[in-house]
This record gives C-alpha cells, sequence and structure tokens, in this order.
C-alpha cells in the first residue's frame, strides 16, 4: 500500500496566474498561540497573542503557502524581542520568496501597580502590539500600546458649581522605532504605559483601597483633561525621543454623559 | 431534461434517530433581518433584528428543518408586539411539530431625548428584546432593554474633599410579563428605559449643550449611586407593577478609576 | 432667580493652545442614529448607523465643540447618498471652521436574495459604508460593502479522492468614487455585493430549499476559489470601472479546517 | 501633617440599607489577570484570564467591598485546579460574610495537535472556564471549553451529485462535577476538547500540510454531521462519565451556506 506521504499530490499554489493582478497581502490572521515577549531589563511576558503574518503576492503566481506562515510563527519559542519579530518577518520573505512580509502580533501584558497611598499591589493589563514589515530594504518596526485611563473633563468641572464628569478612556499609541539592530535600541510597549497615562487625568488600578481612591478623585479633577488634550500631552511625550521616528496616537473617552465616545487622534514625525 | 424541482431528494433530516438523546434547542441564530417593532401609543421602530429561533428536537428525530425557521421569521413585514412575536413562535412550534418553541429578537430602538435646560432634542439609542417561549400550555414572553446610563460613585464622593468619579454604566432588565392576550397588557422595551434612568445618578443624552453639562454633572453629583443601588432602584420600580411576574437585572458600570466593571444583579418574582 | 440658560459659562474649548500640536481628527465616533440610505434607482433603506464625524484642530485650539457634530449629524432625516454625506462634512467643516472634516456611516442594508431553483425570496444582511472626507479643495467619498459569501478550496478538491472543504467568507471592498457631483456619478454600496459574490464560489443565502441547497453545494464545487482568487477577481471587477478611481479590498476566510483565517487584500489605483 | 492613610474614612457601603431588596450577585467582572492553571497529569497552563467574582448581598447591607475580590483573586499565583478555585470562592465568601460566593474565570489555553499524516506539530487553541458557586453547605463547580470543530452537511452530501458543504463550527460543553474533594476527581477542561472533537466531522489543525488536508477534507466527507448530530455525540461521551452529574451541550455552525448559524443545545443530568 502507498504510503499517504509518498503520493504526488498536485501544488496548485504553485500554478501560473494569468489575471496580472499583484496582491498587497496574503497569508494568515487570527492565529492564536502562547507567546514570550521581551520586554526592558531582560524582563518577559508570558502572554497569550493574535497573530496575522501576510507577505506580497506577485502578478504571476496564484497562490501563496499557507501551512508555512504557521511554521514560521512557531519556529522556536523564546522570548521574542520586536527586533527578533522582524527576524521572523525576513525568515517568512525568504521561505516565501515575496517581496515584502509582514508580522502582526497583537498581546495583553500586565504592569504592576501600585496603589498611591496604601501601597497595594496588582497586575494592570494593557494590550500591545508589535507590527513590522519588511520590504526590499525597508524594515519598519511599530510598536504599540493601548492604555486604559481616567479622563475628567475641564469643561464640565469650570462650568458646574461642584462636581465634573469623568469617564475611562483609552490611549492607543503606535511608534514607529528602530529595529534593535546596528546598536539601535528602539521603543518596548511597556515604555508606552507612562506616556500615556501622564497624559490622562490619572491612571487606572485594579486595586484601590479607600484612602486610594479619594487619592484619584482628587487627583484626577486637579488635573482635567479633554480627549484633545490627553492626544497632545502623549505627542509631547513623544517627540523628542529620538528613538521615535513617526507616531500615531488615538485617545477615545467612553463619555459618561454620553452614550457616544469623544475622539483625538494624531499623526506625526521626526523631523 | 428534469426540472432540479422534480428531482425526488432524500430527506435525511426527517430520518430516524437511536441514540435516544433529545435536545432542547435546535434551529437558527444570528440572522439579521429587517424589522418594524411595535411599541408603546401605536407606535413603530423601524430597526435591524439579530433573531434566534429553535425548536426542541424529540430523540427519535435526526434533524429539525432550518429553512422553515426563516419562512417563519419572515412570513409577514407587520409592525410585531412582543404578542405577535409570541404568536410566530406558536406557528414555528406548529409548522415543526415541535414540543417547544422559542424566538429572541435583538433592536436597537430610539428614544428622543430633551436635553434638560437647552431643550436640544437627539434620539438616543437603546438596545431591546423580546425572548418568547411556548411549551405546551406554557407561554412565556420576555422584554427587555440595555440602557445606558451615568453613575457617580457615593463613596468617593464623600471620603474626597472635591470631586467624584463617575462612569458610563449599563442597566440591561428582563421581565416576564403577560402575552398581550385575553385583556392582559405587557410590557413594552420602551417602558423600561425610565425605569433604568430614574435608578441611576443621571440618564445619558447624545445631545447636550454647555449649560445642559453643567446639569446633567450637578444632577450626577447630586444623586450619587452605587452599582448595587441602582439595582436595587430598578428593582422597586418593577415590583409593584402587576405587569412584572418576574425579572431579572443586570447593572455594570465601566469604572473610570479600574479597568475592571462594578455589577449588581438581582432575580425576582411577585408573589 | 437667573435662568440656567442666562448664566455666562466660560467656553474652555475655546482657550487658547500654546503646546504647538495639531490635531489631524477630533470629534465623536460610536454615535447609532436611525438613518435613511438612498440607494440605486430611488431605493431607500431604512437602517440604523454608526457614525463618527470628527475635524481636524488647529495647534492654537484647545478643543473642538462636540454638541456640533452631533447637530450636524442629525440635522435632517432626509435620505442620503453618498454626495450628501460629502455635503454633510462640508458643513461640519465650515461649522466647526476646520481645515478638513472626515464622516463615516457604517449601516447594514438588505438585498433581496432569490433561491436559486426554488425561487425562494428573503433578505440578505450586508454591511455597507460612506466614508467622506473634505479638505481644502479635495474631497474624498469612499463608498464600501462586507460581504459574506461561500468559498471552496481549489487545492482541497484537486488533492482529494472526493470532497474539498468550504466555508464562510468575508469580502470587503472599499471604493474610492466621484462624489455624485457635476454630473459625475458614483458607487453605490449595493453595486458591490455583485462584484464580492461573482468572485467566489458561491453567494451565500438567507433561505435555501433543499432543492436549492443542492444547487449551491455543486454550484461552490464547480468554482474553487481561494482567498487570493477571489481578492483577484474582486479587482478585475472593479478595474474596468471607470467610476472606481481607487480600491481596497481585503478577503477573508474563515477557514474550516483550521481556526484561524485566510486573508488576501489588494490596493489599486486607475491610471 | 496627617498622613493620608491616618484619615478616618466614612464606610460608605457598609451602610444600613432600607430598600428591602437582597441581591443575587455584587462584584466585579471583566478583571484581566494572568493565571495558571493547572491541568491533568501536572501539567500547567501559562494563561490570561478574564475573571468576574460576585457574592449574594443581604437587603440590609447597602453595598459590598470592591477592592477586596481583586484582592482574593490575586491572593497567591500557584497554578489553580477547578477544585482550588472553589477554595477561593470559600474565601472570598468568608472575606464578605456572604452566603453564597461565585468565581468564574475563562482563559485560552493549548492543546498540541499533530496533523494526520506529516505528524507536524503546532498548538490550538480552545477557550475553557470554571465556573464554581458555594452557597451555604452547596458547592458548584462547572467546567466547560469551546473548542472549533470542522462540519460537513449530511444532507448536502446525500442529495448532490458531488461535493458537500463544510464549515467551521465551535462546540461549546459545561459540566457539572465533583470539586476535587474528598477523592472525588473532577474534569478538566482539556478533557472536553476530545469529546468535542469525537462528535464532529472533523477536528481543526493551526497546521496541516498538503498530504495532511487531503486526509481530513476526506475525514469530513465520511463522516457527515448535523449540528444536531454533534450535540447528541457530546451529550452520549459525557453522560457514561460517573465525573459528570450534570451538562450542558451548546453547538454552533458558521454555516458556509448562509450568513446566519444553525445551533443544537442540549441541557441533562445523569439520573
Amino acid at each position: 500500500m502507498t504510503s499517504p506521504l509518498a503520493i504526488e499530490l498536485p501544488d496548485v499554489q504553485a500554478e501560473r496566474d494569468d489575471r496580472r493582478v499583484a496582491l498587497d497581502e496574503v497569508g494568515i490572521a487570527g492565529l492564536s498561540l502562547p507567546l514570550l515577549v521581551a520586554g526592558p531589563g531582560g524582563s518577559v511576558d508570558q502572554t497569550v497573542a493574535d497573530a496575522e503574518a501576510v507577505v506580497s503576492l506577485k502578478a504571476e503566481e496564484r497562490g501563496t503557502h499557507m501551512s508555512r506562515f504557521v511554521e514560521v510563527l512557531l519556529s522556536d519559542d523564546r522570548p521574542l524581542s520586536p527586533g527578533d519579530v522582524l527576524g521572523r518577518a525576513q525568515a517568512l520573505r525568504d521561505k516565501l520568496r515575496a517581496e515584502s512580509a509582514r508580522l502582526v502580533l497583537r498581546f495583553p501584558f500586565f504592569v504592576e501597580r501600585t496603589a498611591p497611598v496604601t501601597g497595594a499591589r496588582a497586575p494592570l493589563r494593557v494590550d500591545g502590539w508589535i507590527d513590522v514589515t519588511t520590504r526590499l530594504e525597508n524594515r519598519t518596526v511599530n510598536v504599540g500600546a493601548s492604555v486604559p485611563v481616567t479622563s475628567l473633563c475641564p469643561c464640565s468641572r469650570e462650568i458646574s458649581d461642584y462636581g465634573a464628569h469623568s469617564q475611562r478612556g483609552r490611549v492607543e499609541v503606535t511608534v514607529d522605532c528602530p529595529p534593535w539592530t546596528r546598536g539601535e535600541q528602539g521603543v518596548w510597549p511597556h515604555e508606552l504605559v507612562a506616556v500615556a497615562e501622564q497624559a490622562a487625568s490619572a491612571p487606572v488600578f485594579p486595586l484601590l483601597k479607600r484612602a486610594d481612591e479619594r487619592h484619584v478623585t482628587m487627583q484626577a479633577f486637579d488635573q482635567p483633561a479633554f480627549v484633545e488634550d490627553i492626544a497632545r500631552e502623549v505627542v509631547l511625550g513623544l517627540q523628542d525621543d529620538p528613538r521615535c521616528h513617526a507616531w500615531s496616537v488615538s485617545v477615545t473617552n467612553f463619555e459618561s454623559i454620553h452614550g457616544h465616545q469623544a475622539v483625538a487622534r494624531a499623526r506625526g514625525r521626526r523631523p
């Protein structure tokens, strides 16, 4: 009996395509995998990532080979820095003989949070991402984080005899930074947490005792910030860092007085 | 040539099943359809609904006939009251010769909202549902709504020298009510909006000018409410209404000082 | 007693900002509203839209006035064509004295679907969007749709002795088209449905009787298509239409043999 | 100067409530935390969990103390078995002097998957949960998993000359099982994966080479299964296991020929 492995199976993907349409990105998305993410100071996050891996496809090639994307993503289980993710994208590009390859990893990570008065400690979840592209001689390493914050409305505070509405917000920052190669140090997603939080009315905490709640209530009242203010302070926090070549900032306030959101967004680039 | 319609196709679903396992609910979910929902005072909401339709399946029947669920859901396009939805569930049960049938329609609807000072008007989105079951002689008509509200923390207000954290909340109420038959009037999803809002620190609005924002900021500060308070006030608002045979209340506060939610839930039944 | 409307309230948003950071987009997102969408041949879709409205903010302006976005979005309730949405974006830009304004409306709409053999009719939900930007003399009108389809894997069919795996897919197409002004006719979201479906192995249907199911099963088997094939066929369907100045195509297959998705994407522009 | 910790802060939650409304569940939801989950054979999953923790609240108590829920959830970082989660719920109940307490942990975990022909290995993501309640003398330990599978329609196969539509499905199983105490061994979420997969047309895999794809294509064709069949086979797989006191099974097929889903659900209990 013939082994199934010995059967010569046609390679339909490898057929020639005559439609003259090149594709920018073909591959896989929504692949969940356990991941070790390298962090600052030799730290490692054990997390679960959602991965997307795509390559460009020439006009004359009918399809790509999807299993190879999975193989590259799972090729080893060492902690990955953003630079390592770039290396893996290059491996993917080589393996599939593509002009460009892109890898996007999205994953939760946790930062130790200390309550401001009692010192109670608890991990705060932040959503991070590493989004790298390699195309010919160009390499792009984007690193980002989505950070929950508190915002308190300056207008509400100013026009009211007492009180001011506050709400949960989300600060999303993506930074185009060096690829951790040739001695150039890039940005860790973890570093963006402080940039986001300094811009808001107050950080959020998983664990606050009453004395802490008193503290953050007044802290937010003392530092009111429009969604526009938060976006600008984040930009100010990024634009003097030489590792930030370009950035994209998006702030969303889940307004407590509305059913919809307030948003502010800025893109920029160091001259 | 034989017409495809003339081909005698086997009815695999109608096969006998010998596994001796009856199923509680078989059918379809996630069917999106345009819907007219009848409301109080002869009003009609033109909306888009997400429909689920299921029946019980006897142990000896292999499968149900999925296309019939769609046919029953689309059988006419008149505005549906909760009582009409019950009628349609009964039609489904009859058509499929099942012991029980259940229909669930989820849909957004809008309530006209008037800003408290300027009188500016705008529609506020509320998510409603009608969830009916018919089983033998029993009929259950559940009607519900998910209403966005503002909550302001009483503890934060009390312990702080100034300010108090507020946030967006969601009040979800489901009421088991009469089936709009034999002269018994049931509850409209629209009626649950006021029940939810009176329980919170303030309602939310799509459109507020500055004078309005000042008003709702102080209104919330004057009526602080824990998530537990809101749940209780909703229960109080329901339990004296003879149309409410039973209820389920779930309140969620998207805490502005945390990344997680505070919740309070109560189920009850009129004696 | 002074009327609240008579109180002189400070306009905090109108303060001067000295941080020298202009913002690309400030405004509101996630506003749900009932909407009439104009369609081809004078048709009108009564639907529920999710709206985003943003403007650019100059470096020296502290904030925008969020209530005005809501006012512009709700300014009348006539059926809106993509050209009308552009008009509303221009009104927003003027009202807020901004350099640019962008309006995005996302909404479900339904196309009548006729089963291929029995002729049974039912509405199929499609998600559409109109995304317009006005900046100085430039106006961009993007129109799009996300269409569910069936895909059947050519490789699986070719290498197997029998059968072939199929799955639900999604074709998302956005087209940059003329603004329905000066006699130039643009593209309706509804027109993209056929473009998406001719590219797939088969369309999907809300309602299929057995004779229809037989038909679409064999139709898909007869027209196998990789995610790459679908993307290319969509491009071919767009590139000869003079109304399509540019396009973005994204196809996702929810692979039945994997837990992740296969994707193919292309962007293009008419020369 | 007085330390903030020395300030006597009022305990508003501890106030007496006179509304005579007891609440079933008050606490926190959506708390994300890193978690070690114990598995069969001494294995440990390093994962990220979404936690809900609630207690009952007596009518005369105004509020609960939300920070204590977080403290109990984070009280140590040892690997948790379902029995350990029950122990933590009991600690929560004691700490808050409540009649009942419930803890729900939802988390992804991965099972090593070996491709059927080439033996290529890759981790498959499964979503698991542990949902425990302690009330007076009663303790309930529910353990569950949501498993992606392939289903191939028996009707489509039978009525068509060739081919048969297949699609991705989801099998959700929750089992009420012993609490891992007094020598009674409960069920691990991991064990439910095989129960779900044997019931479907084929398992799904993250990594399949062509020879594997051929294999699973034909395997699914050889084992067609309606959503009803899958639900029944899962029940059969559970009902003879003495550790399964009761169960809830929900199967969803993301039909490739429709835009909606087919569902089948069963609840049962060992006599």
